[in-house]
């Protein structure tokens, strides 16, 4: 392994070295801190998408499904992608009216439920034809939205995509004539398109990604011609790296709205807007603070290995994709020194890897200068408010959830969830 | 991709389609069921391992911590080898006499609660120069296991591993000086050697690690003389799908014996040797049990896509790791057709993939050949004992966690386990 020449990253903007180690001497580590701020500030920044005949903001919220962050963003206007039934039961729960809410699975709700939902106004997005066969038995003559998979993916034809051939999302392109005889069989009419197929930060991907869309909706214009809303999905690359940039949604936005607009001079139908973004909203506005639990040094051709005492079971995306999270050593008392470490969760699995090689083959290690640290000390890991608190092995090796904090604008703490263990009973099974 | 020509997977051992349908319709999906007699069967094997002067099989239980499971091994004779202090409380609660759980952890407990366990008599490994100390400060005097890494890896030098310098786990040969220091402050004596190194199935890579820890004991006699017990930890392979193996306990055993019977010729002591098997013990004693939800096929050079209510929720380790599970198709009414098919799980994630290919690069697909299914037949994925109830992104989505079943030596079902959602408060926050 080379040893990699970093820089230091900096602490989330939320939180300083002091207020670090407070926090984590107070509710103890690991521990989920959010912030409102940053919330506030990335839902305003969502809300200026380009958009000629109006914009709906979803929050994915997947990405992060506490309550107190549905509220937030329901506050601020924004309306909900949900990627389950239990989802949208959640955002109900919130306090969202149904008909901000977008089904978008991969499952389906049971067919009661499903009428449940509409019939109070929840939007159902048909996933596949099954999904619109589904819709129809129970609400025929209704409206529904389609998501349609246009054959175009992002990335290689071996792996896994959210678009093309070897994507499980939305409807085949080529199963278009099938799915216009279910419409026309329940008296269907399409009021949503909706064709997520990853993205990225360029205009130009975008750009294409629009065009592609709107070039399906006229060339299936027998199915397309009354949609009123076009859905772009999410997928807003978000730097969390001081190297890395996030996405400019305003400038990603310019070619997608000219598109928009383009269709309406066409076709006289004024296309309202939806994005939905998840990592875009959250990502930055998280952190996790750990303690640096030991220090194992293996040799002079070996490294300084740091073990915390949060790793896969708070954040998997390490783990799962080699994601390359800042991660900051916060000193107790700093002696101005840095090292160069390797840094681990405190599962008993080598898998269990904080500081992956991102562009490395899995479980790959890459080293990352830190201030120096020593046992007791704290540790941050950043970008950290989206798909890991929902989206991590908690429980493994029976170690306890961890518990979660609000930094409310005005610098107040809110206490979200304790220290929890394992699970509770369910409280809505659908 | 290439369309990947391979055998149709054996439903497991003690479950036929019938039972499958059965489970599946009366219990919903998706569902873990684990088998007695399995285990019972792999305990035995277990307690065959060669040994000259006693064994001591220990369940690495993080690979299932059930209740139900621990308290079958207890009534095995079997141990226990924790990964934390919270898996410490749950072997007590499963009735294990704390001499027979083995603390052997990458963080630590409170010094209060270390002391607590051992003067009751568990079993502690110090995995470190720090947790030497802890123990020494609260136990002085006593007797105490080291972990150590002996420097030698399975595998590349890029990548995290169980031994050498890109390891985490245990003391670094090269401090044994230190931790000889630490020994002598507080008078420890080290009782137990320990040297889980990876592994693997071949005999010959096991006696060459088998005769490195002894090497390596004998060149520090004056750290382990008085050494009455060898681990060689887990790892033992195990084969999932029709094409693989599994480890022959008896036939790598016989040169771990040999070499342990060698130190006693040289040495005079009489080595006890224990194992720790994981996956050996319960990964083919269980399958998820799942629903086809979905089918979907992207054209003519596209592929078959089959979506299940089971994925990364109930099973990490072909998201995670790439790892390979038997996938089942199981149909109400069999056509006596099969299909080529990849196979995922149902959560709004492009890495929700069941049928990854193991020798390729993250989220890389394979084809699975399997019976021909229809959306509400069922499916079986196999070798699901070990590592998948315990070590899921469990609750992604907010789908709920799956129910658990045990099917009894007899026949008859045992519920373990309701669908439950999310967390339910801390039961025992150490």
């Amino acid at each position: 392994m080379e040893k990699h020449e970093q820089r230091i990253e900096r602490l989330p903007n939320f939180l300083n070295e002091e207020e670090v180690i407070d926090l984590a001497s107070i509710y103890g580590t690991p521990l989920y801190v959010y912030d409102e701020v940053n919330m506030l500030a990335s839902a305003t920044d969502a809300k200026r998408f380009n958009n000629p005949f109006g914009l709906t903001v979803r929050y994915a919220m997947k990405a992060n499904p506490r309550q107190e962050i549905l509220e937030l963003f329901r506050e601020q206007g924004l309306s909900i992608d949900a990627s389950s039934e239990y989802e949208v039961v959640e955002a109900l729960e919130a306090g969202f009216e149904p008909e901000n809410i977008l089904l978008t699975s991969q499952d389906y709700p049971q067919l009661d439920i499903l009428k449940y939902f509409v019939d109070r106004g929840v939007k159902y997005n048909a996933c596949s034809l099954k999904q619109l066969r589904n819709f129809g038995e129970v609400l025929p003559n209704h409206e529904v939205g389609l998501r349609i998979n246009t054959g175009l993916g992002s990335g290689s034809n071996n792996k896994t995509n959210v678009g093309g051939p070897t994507s499980p999302f939305g409807i085949w392109h080529e199963d278009l004539s099938s799915a216009k005889e279910i419409l026309d069989d329940y008296g269907l009419i399409v009021e949503r398109f909706h064709s997520h197929i990853g993205s990225g930060s360029d205009p130009e991907e975008w750009k294409k990604i629009a065009k592609m869309s709107i070039d399906l909706m006229q060339s299936n214009s027998e199915i397309f011609r009354k949609v009123k809303t076009i859905n772009f999905g999410g997928g807003y690359k978000v730097g969390r790296l001081i190297s890395e940039s996030s996405t400019n949604l305003r400038e990603i936005s310019q070619p997608i709205a000219r598109e928009v607009k383009k269709y309406f001079e066409e076709t006289g139908m004024p296309l309202k807007m939806e994005i939905e973004p998840g990592t875009f909203l959250v990502a930055n506005a998280g952190v996790i603070l750990a303690s640096v639990r030991d220090i194992k040094r293996t040799g002079r051709e070996g490294f300084t290995h740091i073990i915390l005492d949060s790793g896969m079971t708070e954040n998997l995306r390490p783990s799962l994709y080699n994601a390359a999270h800042p991660i900051s050593g916060v000193p107790i008392r700093d002696s101005g020194e840095t090292d160069e470490v390797i840094v681990y969760g405190r599962a008993c699995e080598s898998g269990d890897l904080i500081s992956p090689n991102p562009e490395g083959a899995p479980g790959e290690l890459q080293t990352r200068k830190i201030k120096r640290v020593e046992i007791g000390d704290f540790a941050v890991i950043g970008g950290a408010g989206a798909y890991c608190e929902s989206m991590s092995a908690v429980g493994y090796n029976s170690y306890p959830s961890a518990p979660a904090l609000m930094k409310m604008a005005g610098g107040k703490i809110k206490h979200l969830k304790p220290r929890t263990i394992k699970e509770r009973p369910v409280r809505h099974d659908l």
